[in-house]
């Protein structure tokens, strides 16, 4: 059966890097938001509408890191996310860092769905279905 | 005569360097605008508060940067500001970024004032005073 | 007994929020580093320093975060930081970061001490101890 | 006869924007450098390897930037570049930032070819040759 994970690929930019000659350990987390974003964008789901039409935005909740391995200037990397978690207000992803192969990190990210006076909304219905669907496919993997 | 010009100092951080060991060039921009917004801060004005009870912000239309020596992590660094154009809905500053005396970046600044849908707007009236005597200062030196 | 528990305050400026309103979540890391950053030269180290004369600098090996409130422009935060674990090759940190007695967010960071190549590296000597100091203060508390 | 225009692509994504719902005015930095980090790759040059190998880097030594429209979260941008100075330690450029057609900003960028330590050092023979080619196709448009 077809597997959820969401694969993307990015550079790095001299603008990721910092003084230790590797990528600042803050940027990774704009990586994974990007590839986060790629992946409702190939759901059919882009950010602005679902702020401007549904008024809703997903804000990181909770977040946990863990740096195996720096990533350098001019690296090509690879961004693996899957949907492990799913409830009404927010969901759980996991996702990986890799250059040719090797995980160079590895987070679980928690988010909310929230109003745009912060509160907690719950996930549009259309939305709500296309994760239903991608952790049905988690769950029977 | 009292100068207008405005002094504020920074701290770089190991975030504003990149692989060169020097600070990136576009962060300098940052800089800058934590300078302008201290200056209209020491003055009584918060951009936030503008925004919110005004409906104005000020975007960058114009900039000119001469970078001339780099700036390193840990450095600490003097800025220089001074108001050198003032219209309805705009101005223009000259800013100085310097080490222990020594010029590193100069750059100016053309600022426009713009209500929430981008649109040109005339700088608030108790702020625009505060602007006029900051020229009139500047003018009479 | 006197605590080891470290104060910190920054500002938020506009590059530090994002098109939500609020601070992107990924300059939080910013502000955290800023503040350890502070710490350490609260204490007489300085991060440059270390590179340059003991070949050493610390990155960030695995951190949690809590996202509580988001922090919003011209806010002025709180930075608190207490070491809460010490080896040979890494540290510990508990960070918070509040605004007026709010917790925004709470942090726990690992540090690991690596040399030039990457490879783990002893904490140099001096440092250590002083390190052993504050967690001996948080101990006894 | 063929121009050296070069063209490139992104995508705005929310750690570009700022709290007021545009593109960051630094960020634009990052892009035009990524611009021309792809087209110096686009003809075979990686600054990595220039760095590594040649010990050189390309520092922005002036930039003036001018910003006619903001560029919003989710926009798909096109990055035109062209060469139009060229000198033994530094070339300039011509940027401009477009979005269906329309122009956003436009920048001249000069850009200095320095050793390690920061001083001037010729460009290397083969990459200089690669843009005396671009230049040459430049002033015969």
């Amino acid at each position: 059966m077809a597997s959820d994970e969401f694969d993307w690929t990015l550079r790095v930019y001299i603008e990721d890097t910092d003084a230790g000659g590797i990528v600042y350990h803050a940027n990774y987390l704009c990586y994974l938001e990007r590839a986060r974003t790629e992946w409702l964008r190939s759901k059919g789901f882009e950010q602005k509408t679902l702020s401007q039409q549904q008024g809703v935005q997903f804000v990181v909740h909770k977040l946990s890191l863990e740096y195996k391995m720096p990533a350098y200037l001019d690296d090509a990397l690879d961004l693996k996310l899957k949907l492990i978690g799913l409830r009404k207000t927010g969901m759980q992803l996991q996702q990986t860092l890799m250059r040719a192969g090797q995980i160079l990190l590895t987070a679980q990210v928690e988010l909310a769905c929230v109003a745009s006076n912060g509160r907690p909304k719950a996930i549009p219905t259309q939305l709500f279905a296309c994760m239903q669907d991608a952790m049905a496919e988690y769950e029977h993997k």
